[in-house]
């Protein structure tokens, strides 16, 4: 087992990465920029090294910075999170050629997967249903067109290197193609570097559905079942719940399947998430899949006991899986309780916290860096907790959620809690009956 | 179902039965003293109505003054939480001749097991197990020793209306009897204006574990399972598990068996408590019963997902219980945060709370009234919050609650938490090898 785990990162999840460490007897390594010295991660951990300046470019994105650090503290593993590295091939590649573990993907993986037309050709390959759409990237509008025409409008054309909803349109006639072609050509070069485009049908209001798996270095793959994370705001999730409400045995066994034929397919090892969207037919097709730990992560701790960082840090170790899927024993659901008004767009409100009280209780866990009189930095995201609750059905789940929401008190900045309490009450929220369309379409935000 | 709870009650137990209310959609009365009127029970509840001055007899245990406050916010239902007049007949029978429900059990239930030598005579009727000793209450010396050399030295006498380790003696020989007999006497009668002693076979070195039961009002009597409240300093428990290290199942089946019968003997309704003293060779002594909720109900709930409040809130009324029995499914236990110096004879440290970092995660929970600013008051005991870890197995258990121990940061008070740190570290503690003398006879308090 690794002796000492530097973690690649900040905020709640390197705070929940040194819990794990420390119940596993590992010693742990904090790095902060200059902005992050008063955060809890640096003062939990049992060494702390300031890596560089707020910028994430030169601090949390600084590959040689993150390596000295861990050269000089002797760490023997690097666990870098969510976000920053965690996807990153080449950071990967640094690593083992340092002689450092990655706690996360094989720099193959990474790139396997980060490339959105070559993941899905992967599991087309392994038998993994794919949305209808190109093989692989475009070459020109006249072939897009052609595609279109087949599999019918609306489709949508993405950007290969994509994400967070940039370098994406939806097009629906023959008309709108060429526009939508430069522009998302353009919007995806600036973005990622990259202009590859490739084209699918477009789901109508999907749901997002995610389904855990964790592999080991022994060719075992396992299903820990699935995460609902259709509550989304600008491809923003907001709040994730397991099970899904909207899951059936018969489905739940089906993707599951889907999801451990495509991990076998490139021999993955370590913890990670095949995303699909499940349309109101309860078809599904894949949509990507993350090669590292989820913010969301919880809500599957929660329903089947299981630490899933534990068994990250474990399977990197070597150690293998026991091979067994995971079932749903409880119902397990997060809201995000973010910095931001979300009276006024959910515009980002860094600042000092004045006032905390969080929120406690049978069925309540709360993830968090801040505490009373800690400044939010406005340099990274503006995630400042996790609030899971976790009962034996969704609706208990969700009194239990309102209920601890009701006592959240954070003074001296904007949170998103007006926006969790008020979204607890909507009727077709607690009746499970929404998808990735509901929060934009339905939801009236003047609830608040 | 109730409409409106007062809790006649303060600090985290107050704030406890707060959440269930809130979560079963009722609403709820705090009451509190002048002391405590920044605390967060206060700020919870949907009422909350000022019943006198600091002095516990001019406020938490006035009767008039809490059923005046339930009049005048028309609650039809008070929960009494655990101490104060949790297990008082008479403002049971109050509550009742007003027209409110008492959240606990009836007058009559109260008195018998109230009186110690009552409720040992109903057990032994009942075919529980009971200490071999007197008969109901002594008469004099003589009878004392004849009794005592009949059932052989060391004996304990105990005063009848006792509690808290007042008005007992230990006693190892004729010789020794008269001067202890004098001395429990007159401790009791000041203590409790009741001086009836009945006499026991003194149980070296046992296991402090009780069973929880529920009954309702149609009969049916379930037990929770145990949970081992052996590590104590003079009579006062600081750690709680379940289930207990010292169990067996076929110990569990027949201790469980032996609650229902004592508890169904007296047609008990509610949730309770049988403690037992048991002994090295597994045998179990009925010591008494606590007809109310306890301050270690947690380990219970956590290990069998069970909202404890909540089912004693339905049984008060009417609803009906399951009936089935529960078994530990997890392991769990609890460390009180008291406000006390425990490198200075657990003095009590009331004062100021500056900092607070409350731990959280993955299997922590945290039951706490305290905030950052937060004044203790001197007045009331001094227990600042109640930690909770949960895992799969026992060493799991202590692993994460060092873990949580060691994130928890209170400044401005000294509180228990190193001890609680050094006691994680105790070879024969995590061995789960003690007894309730473990702490006064084995532990080095200047590990602390």
């Amino acid at each position: 087992m690794f002796k000492k785990i530097l973690i690649a990162n900040r905020g709640e999840i390197a705070l929940r990465i040194i819990r794990t460490c420390k119940e596993m007897g590992i010693k742990t390594v904090a790095v902060y920029s200059t902005a992050d010295k008063e955060s809890l991660h640096v003062k939990f951990a049992d060494e702390a090294v300031c890596i560089g300046p707020p910028a994430s470019s030169q601090s949390y994105l600084s590959m040689p910075n993150l390596i000295s650090a861990a050269e000089i503290t002797n760490a023997d593993a690097i666990h870098p999170g969510y976000g920053f590295l965690s996807e990153n091939a080449e950071f990967s590649r640094i690593c083992a050629e340092n002689g450092i573990k990655f706690i996360g993907a094989a720099p193959e993986m990474i790139n396997q997967m980060g490339d959105k037309a070559t993941a899905k050709a992967t599991m087309i390959k392994a038998g993994v249903p794919c949305i209808p759409g190109s093989v692989g990237l475009l070459d020109s509008v006249e072939q897009g067109k052609k595609i279109a025409n087949k599999i019918k409008y609306p489709v949508i054309l993405k950007a290969t290197a994509g994400g967070g909803g940039r370098g994406m349109r939806i097009i629906h006639s023959d008309d709108e193609f060429q526009k939508a072609w430069d522009d998302a050509r353009t919007e995806s070069k600036a973005a990622f570097g990259n202009d590859g485009m490739y084209l699918e049908k477009f789901v109508v209001e999907p749901r997002h559905i995610e389904v855990q798996i964790v592999g080991d270095q022994f060719g075992h793959v396992a299903h820990l079942s699935e995460r609902d994370c259709s509550i989304q705001r600008r491809h923003q999730k907001l709040v994730e719940e397991a099970p899904s409400p909207f899951m059936t045995d018969a489905l739940r066994e089906k993707m599951g399947k889907a999801a451990i034929a495509g991990a076998s397919a490139i021999g993955y090892e370590g913890v990670g998430t095949i995303e699909f969207l499940v349309d109101a037919n309860r078809d599904f097709y894949f949509m990507e899949m993350n090669t590292r730990i989820q913010v969301e992560h919880p809500v599957t701790e929660e329903i089947i006991n299981y630490d899933l960082i534990k068994e990250q840090i474990k399977v990197a170790a070597g150690i293998p899986i026991s091979g067994k899927n995971y079932f749903p024993k409880m119902h397990a659901m997060e809201c995000r309780i973010n910095a931001e008004d979300p009276r006024n767009g959910f515009r980002p409100a860094p600042g000092k916290i004045t006032t905390l009280h969080i929120p406690g209780g049978h069925g309540v866990r709360v993830d968090t860096h801040v505490y009373a009189g800690y400044t939010i930095p406005p340099n990274y995201d503006s995630m400042i907790a996790k609030l899971i609750t976790v009962a034996q059905t969704r609706e208990e789940c969700i009194v239990k959620m309102k209920r601890a929401l009701s006592e959240f008190v954070v003074e001296g900045v904007k949170t998103t809690i007006p926006f969790h309490l008020a979204l607890m009450d909507n009727e077709q929220f607690r009746e499970g009956n929404f998808t990735t369309a509901f929060l934009e379409q339905s939801f009236d935000f003047s609830s608040i």
